[in-house]
């Protein structure tokens, strides 16, 4: 899919297509829709960010919040959104020992209780251990640190997400 | 339900309860969730409207394009949200005669065209024929002036779905 074809979508479609690239947050892309033209990815990116980067903190941690546990409840369910479950799986978090689920799981309840949101990470570019290791280091942050920290790992989750689409969505069959 | 049962509710459970009272945003509810315990159902409208007038235009833009039109396409298709659809019914929007549902598609059309997001209007306050009415006086306004009183709208759209809540839900069972 050219750039081209995106600036040619009405919201709609837009929303439609591009409406996950932050997780359960529609309202970005339906946002960053008014700043069409694109002149390419880099610029849809840098729209999400700068948009991102505006919202007050509370704003911030609800980027966060609507989030899924890693290898949680929703994962165990089958009902992670289509990205997450390809992430989680690409990350290796649906091999998980019992020893590193448990792991996982008491350090996911303890990051969720101090901070109001849970752990993010880009799985796509991490291992279970080094999400293991992320998790035990970022869960010993103060709370302005992490709202930052989780909110970096969602632009990198998007900027994955975006190049997916624009991969795989020839613009004529839109 | 009290204002002490939604203080319990973990973010998730208030996400899954209040994420829709913004139609398909649920950024906002986990956005506020930061600002527990709230005093009363006031209290959560004053921090739902915060939020809302503290977005950058496009956040506004983005918050009217995440609705349906009225009498559009999803309601046709029976695709709105559970909400949407009561509200609409309300209005009578779903015994529209064939002419008042070409003046309401032409003017909606019109509308999306010139603003880049549908006319939104709380259908509970409003019957069909004063959302016609609406709909020819407001599709004269500029952008900016449209994309603040669609956002009123939103707002009181918020407060009855917000007051259901309140009223339907009780914390027992949650």
């Amino acid at each position: 899919m050219k750039i081209e074809d995106v600036n040619a979508l009405d919201s709609d479609a837009f929303i439609s297509l591009f409406g996950n690239i932050v997780e359960n947050c529609s309202l970005i892309a339906a946002a960053i829709w008014s700043s069409r033209p694109f002149s390419d990815v880099d610029d849809i990116q840098n729209q999400l960010n700068k948009f991102i980067d505006l919202l007050p903190r509370n704003g911030k941690e609800g980027i966060l919040r609507n989030h899924p546990d890693l290898a949680g409840r929703l994962a165990a369910a089958g009902q992670l959104t289509r990205e997450s479950t390809q992430e989680q799986k690409a990350a290796g978090l649906d091999t998980l020992t019992a020893e590193e689920k448990e792991k996982l799981n008491k350090l996911n309840t303890e990051y969720k209780a101090k901070f109001g949101f849970p752990f993010v990470i880009c799985a796509r570019e991490n291992k279970k251990d080094a999400i293991l290791k992320g998790l035990e280091h970022r869960v010993q942050n103060d709370l302005e640190t992490e709202t930052l920290t989780g909110v970096e790992e969602v632009k990198k989750i998007c900027r994955l997400r975006l190049l997916d689409i624009m991969e795989n969505h020839p613009g004529a069959k839109l």
